[in-house]
């Protein structure tokens, strides 16, 4: 099981930068006062599709041997992975088979199908995901790009904290939300390198707490029936993941789904970004834990931006 | 009737310059392929009190005499004008008496009151407003800064253009919303200047159309009952408005509530950013009219941030 140290991470920047966004590190004073603390968003909401996993995958892309290359790239997700994936993919001339649960958002499926993937539909369970995958390289030799268990994809996904570091003067935390691990292992091994002092936590809703209890079980525990408004975190770890965050990583915050919704309109209506549920855990961490955090100066990865309009979490009057 | 000079705008921008944010200029690379059109977004929607109103709320509070600012200010707003110039007065010591309609979105009274201003609510009609004011000038001998008919709110507002066109190098076109129309004269005024080459277009809903209406007979027309859901786009022009905009402006581009909604959308999910609907107007304009700004580099002000989250047009799935 490979998996990346801090030189694997500087190799994928180094890589990765020609092809995407080095977004910007936003503040607020509103939000500061708010907190109590000094918070950084690293706004990968920016980010080309509209979310970190851009990096993972071009990284992942870009890594393919010439005969890995003309046969194609594979997937099976419901979310940003899908269209980074496709988008890393196709704009280099690399053929992109996305496999699709049919009940995945319509503005993913549409973002996906937009960057010129073949989508594959089937139902939404892991089992039929993974056997729809599987027939598709059976048929093409496509090489399967998981979402985050795969190195480069790690390795690619920590470049956002590479940069995020070098625009906050020594933070003494760094947030990032964890949904399989990708980016939280990322981040906690480029944060581990660049500013060892600092604490790092992954941050993940109450209703999809399955790292927290793998943390605290020792060994990984899978993700419930997902039921929070935080789509982009209903994946469970894997061992990869699971052996960084368990060496590196300070501990777990849970949240309520009414905290992620309280974060996501305090980001919304006070930096005037639109940033998705999962994107919002960190902060609602934050506020969940005010005395944790304290005059802190805080690194918050803000992971992506496909909010739906169509399904937004605030109260509409009649 | 004094109406500010290109010079007029040039001292506003040394004066606010020290309290105001210097706005990004952002360009999306989706939305140019979309339009047709090489688009740059003046983003006062990331300015302090979420909206461009607190550069000339800021201009006018600099602007006073001494026995002025001992009395403090007055205004009749239901929006950002009453929020900015509470923000601007109180954080500079300067009292500030703000007249709201009752039917005021809660999120601008909420807004309003956090700036700490002493609010008076009236009923929701101009009658209503300005009787309420002038007593407020009566019993404490405030000053009066009307929304858009005053001179250093005009010049206040054309600083955004001034800081936009440092920005972009030769634009073909400068669109701006107009309500009232504070903005749209100062954009053209300073446009004018330093872009003499460039067109000047105002932008506003169809069901608001009296500053078109008005070009249009020559003479100022009244606004309509306010259905648009640009609720930043309600008020009439003054003659000191209709004047710069006579001269000065080469169009007024009308469009309808599903252009609104349909550009607002656009800004949302491509850029990422929360603009209000009145800030959606001008790429509606563009949309609506691709032929006249096909290939055409395009300066647009985004006026404001502030989108009661509460009342979003966006069709929410049951």
């Amino acid at each position: 099981m490979f998996i990346p140290e801090f030189r694997d991470i500087e190799s994928a920047m180094e890589l990765i930068a020609p092809h995407v966004h080095r977004t910007p590190v936003l503040t607020s004073r509103q939000l500061d006062a708010i907190t109590g603390a000094r918070l950084f968003f690293k706004c990968e909401n920016f980010q080309k599709v509209g979310a970190f996993k851009f990096r993972g995958a071009t990284n992942a892309v870009l890594s393919l041997s010439g005969s890995q290359r003309a046969a194609g790239v594979v997937t099976h997700s419901s979310g940003n992975h899908a269209a980074a994936l496709a988008h890393a993919a196709v704009s280099r001339g690399v053929k992109a088979y996305i496999v699709m649960p049919s009940s995945a958002p319509e503005v993913k499926k549409r973002a996906v199908a937009g960057y010129g993937a073949e989508i594959t539909f089937c139902e939404p369970t892991l089992a039929a995901r993974e056997a729809a995958a599987a027939e598709i390289i059976r048929r093409t030799g496509a090489t399967m790009i998981h979402s985050y268990d795969n190195f480069f994809i790690i390795a690619g996904q920590g470049t956002a904290a590479i940069e995020m570091l070098a625009d906050i003067p020594a933070p003494d935390a760094v947030i990032a939300p964890v949904g399989g691990g990708g980016l939280l292992s990322g981040s906690a091994i480029a944060t581990r390198h660049l500013a060892p002092a600092a604490k790092i936590y992954g941050a993940e809703p109450l209703l999809a707490d399955d790292a927290a209890r793998s943390l605290h079980a020792g060994a990984i525990q899978p993700a419930l029936p997902p039921r929070t408004i935080a789509d982009g975190l209903l994946t469970s770890l894997c061992e990869r993941t699971f052996t960084v965050i368990r060496e590196s990583v300070n501990g777990i915050l849970t949240v309520t789904e009414e905290q992620i919704t309280e974060a996501m309109t305090l980001i919304w209506t006070r930096m005037k970004i639109v940033v998705e549920p999962s994107a919002a855990v960190p902060l609602a961490a934050v506020l969940a834990n005010r005395e944790l955090f304290r005059d802190k100066s805080v690194g918050i990865i803000v992971s992506g931006g496909n909010a739906d309009l169509s399904k937004l979490p605030f109260a509409q009057d009649a």
